[in-house]
């Protein structure tokens, strides 16, 4: 279906300029190297054979037409941060940036709603309500780059969806353009629509069931206080019972974030944020609410971090101690990226009382693939982030750190957990949800992609492997994609 | 399609016996009338050619396939409490009744995590964890009767779901016998699994999608306190201005109910709870959280409620006060019943920030059609619960109260707001979702409908009217089915 094979690619060039203007088709093939991947760079790189950027819903109707005449897949793309691949372009065809669709179309402070168009950026939106104390909650670490649309697709997660949820909850309705190029609404400004709630259908399809053009989300108030601390323990195990106490009393902190031995080596040689000597585990916790709610429980997860060992326990002051504290979470990633030529950065989910259990396997399975494994993760909800360590120069390094990350996955659910937290499926995973969901069950998702988009042109290759054929009965672990096809490309 | 016109009744009779046994085969014209509607009884009755009681996923599975291979139309039912007759069985079939399967089947209260058959009653699961201060969250008014299937089928919401979200919010996995009798699980204990959100797909659906046989919820800890406050004002003016500046301070009570001069007149000729003389506005305000909080927010409360001229604020100093706020607003409902021969029971939603507009215009729209209109609903959520009363023995009554419930719906529609907030469309809105969605939107939502069930044999004949015809352009307001047909039952 790639464009350039059978087709007049000069007209397909002439005919989308002509609905989004021709400085909007990028179709040269060094400026389509941007294009070739999004945040996952280390798997699979695939150019699109041309780039449009829409500014209007018409416009991207008028593009998406023009492919299914054409019977071209298209690839619907925010702001390319997504970590499993999403928005490349593995089948060629027509790319559908969506960044000049950026607008706010909307405020309605009274009933905490907003309308935008997907391209804006996260951080964008709670900058603009930010001074009538309201914000957007979903706050992936990309929010500073990571448009809305995206994170509709990708159901973004974030620190703070411990207590607030991830994108799913806080987007209210959607304008959706077809794979048809029909346009439908889904949902509306009310919560709970009537009918089929598309709205949340769509939350996380990853770019597969159409193009958000609209996306009507809700809006929170900024809570009256926030308080932040950061307790310091010898050993994980100890900081993952603290977790498990906090949560048990009930509390629900804003954030609930471990860090471990490898990553608080890698912050102080970096930026000297000061943690304690021997300290092997990091808890940043954050409580917001009601100041009188939220002193009273900052004092009862003191004293369970001094119960469970704490060797430090620091309560930001002021917003700027607050800043700092963050700034080692905040940093942690980048910190990883200084001490290795690369990592392969996971995305699990564990029921929280299997954590103590859950580290030390990771632990275990680090070692048995002789590699570094760093662990950064959202304790309170169970979501690790393992950044396994490798350098794909060395013969064996990149297959071994694969490895290490399959071992994890399978980990995740023989605990009863799952595969992705908030990264999602894309390209990189897609081999592995069969690990989690029956033939059956993958078939009932594709009858529902079918159902928007019968051709899947819409971000094709994505989510779902292609189904079995009758000779294969046993789903089992395949070797992935990058061991089948010895790709090595640079993180 | 039904089961006596065409086909061998007895056969199938006893086709169906050999799969779930004899004694759970109902097919005597007598012993059908309990299952010829729902809660809701005015509009439209219909007998099911017969009633199956399974008693496991296995029998639901072999009763379905057996629908499937006598192309018979089967519909699901729970404890047959949904007020919108989502549970009527319109084009005769198989009724497949749930209640036998009622087991709790895993509680991990250490994942806050259960899993139980559809049929279990919704207060039963609470009951089964209070002793460890935990509970399912979702709260209809018919909790101590409907079935958690039900509830998910209705995505039911109930006084709560204000702070704590509808049914949806606490569901995270399905098993689901399709329509063609193959078993899919849908989500899973964790939340946000990847993959398509089928399991929020499938709450509220309203049985249109295949039957639930397993649901895996999710359990909330019991707050550390809870402090009821009784507000009375003498108009419903103030009652919403104070409703809309207690959600504008951003507190969030757990339930914020409001009640008119017509629901408090009834109330005390049959409780006598004791509102005020010259009451016209009742609210009942319910905080929940850690002890500090609600102290505080309970102090700015009624210093609001004060603000806005309450005539007399009470709070409940203990759990049997609490109890007596309550018993009001939960015998609201039963009240109106002794003061008219019948009432229909609205359901729509508005925006917050316009309800002191919206009651006035219901006000106006109760003159206008020569009836009493008693409000009685979630303020905090904005949604409305009008009692319509009416008695359809005097000429044209159920006629003008159909009417007023038309323009109620217009009205909520008009200021943005949505024609359900909780009782879903059923049979009894099937006519007015069209205001609602475009016909692409409803396509849509067909289309998905078909993925899983091709013939539309699952419940049909609900949430979406039959598609128009070609000729058939514009999208307006069509007299009610209870007015073409000229059915009067008895309420």
């Amino acid at each position: 279906m790639r464009v350039g094979k059978h087709m007049d690619k000069p007209r397909i060039i002439k005919e989308l300029a002509a609905i989004v203007g021709r400085e909007w088709v990028i179709s040269d093939p060094d400026e389509l190297t941007v294009y070739e991947c999004d945040g996952m760079t280390f798997l699979e790189k695939a150019r699109p054979d041309v780039v449009v950027l829409p500014d209007s819903t018409e416009q991207v109707v008028e593009v998406v037409k023009f492919c299914d005449r054409e019977q071209l897949p298209f690839v619907p793309r925010g702001a390319g941060t997504g970590l499993s691949g999403g928005a490349i372009a593995v089948a060629g065809g027509v790319m559908i940036g969506l960044n000049r669709m950026n607008r706010l179309l909307e405020i309605d402070l009274a009933n905490q709603r907003a309308v935008v168009e997907p391209g804006l950026v996260n951080i964008a939106l709670t900058q603009a309500v930010a001074d009538h104390g309201q914000y957007f909650a979903p706050d992936p670490a990309s929010q500073a780059a990571s448009s809305i649309g995206g994170n509709v697709a990708e159901n973004a997660g974030g620190p703070h969806c411990l207590k607030y949820g991830t994108t799913t909850t806080h987007i209210l309705g959607l304008e959706v353009v077809l794979a048809s190029g029909e346009i439908v609404q889904f949902g509306g400004k009310t919560l709970d629509c009537p009918g089929y709630d598309l709205t949340g259908l769509f939350a996380g399809s990853e770019g597969t069931l159409g193009i958000a053009t609209k996306v009507t989300v809700r809006l929170l108030r900024r809570p009256e206080a926030v308080k932040t601390l950061l307790a310091s323990f010898r050993a994980m195990d100890a900081a993952s019972e603290a977790v498990s106490q906090i949560i048990a009393t009930g509390i629900i902190p804003s954030a609930l974030e471990m860090m471990d031995r490898h990553i608080i080596r890698a912050l102080e040689a970096w930026l000297r944020i000061g943690y304690p000597e021997g300290a092997g585990a990091v808890l940043l916790i954050e409580l917001d609410g009601p100041a009188a709610e939220i002193e009273v429980h900052a004092a009862q997860i003191e004293q369970m971090c001094v119960r469970h060992g704490a060797l430090d326990i620091r309560i930001a002051r002021d917003e700027q101690e607050r800043a700092l504290l963050w700034r080692g979470r905040k940093g942690a990633v980048a910190a990883v990226g200084r001490i290795t030529h690369e990592f392969y950065l996971q995305d699990g989910v564990v029921p929280r009382t299997r954590l103590p259990q859950v580290l030390r396997d990771v632990e275990a399975i680090a070692e048995r693939h002789a590699c570094v494994i760093a662990n950064v993760f959202h304790a309170g909800d169970g979501n690790l982030h393992p950044l396994i360590c490798f350098d794909s120069r060395r013969e064996g390094e990149l297959q071994r750190a694969l490895a290490a990350g399959a071992e994890i996955m399978r980990l995740c659910l023989a605990v009863g957990g799952s595969i992705t937290g908030e990264h999602g499926i894309g390209l990189e995973k897609i081999d592995f949800i069969p690990l989690m969901y029956s033939p059956d069950d993958l078939e009932a998702m594709r009858r529902v992609r079918a159902a928007f988009d019968r051709s899947s042109r819409c971000n094709p290759g994505k989510l779902f492997p292609a189904p079995r054929s009758c000779g294969e009965t046993n789903i089992s672990y395949r070797p992935h994609r990058i061991e089948r096809e010895g790709l090595t490309q640079r993180y």
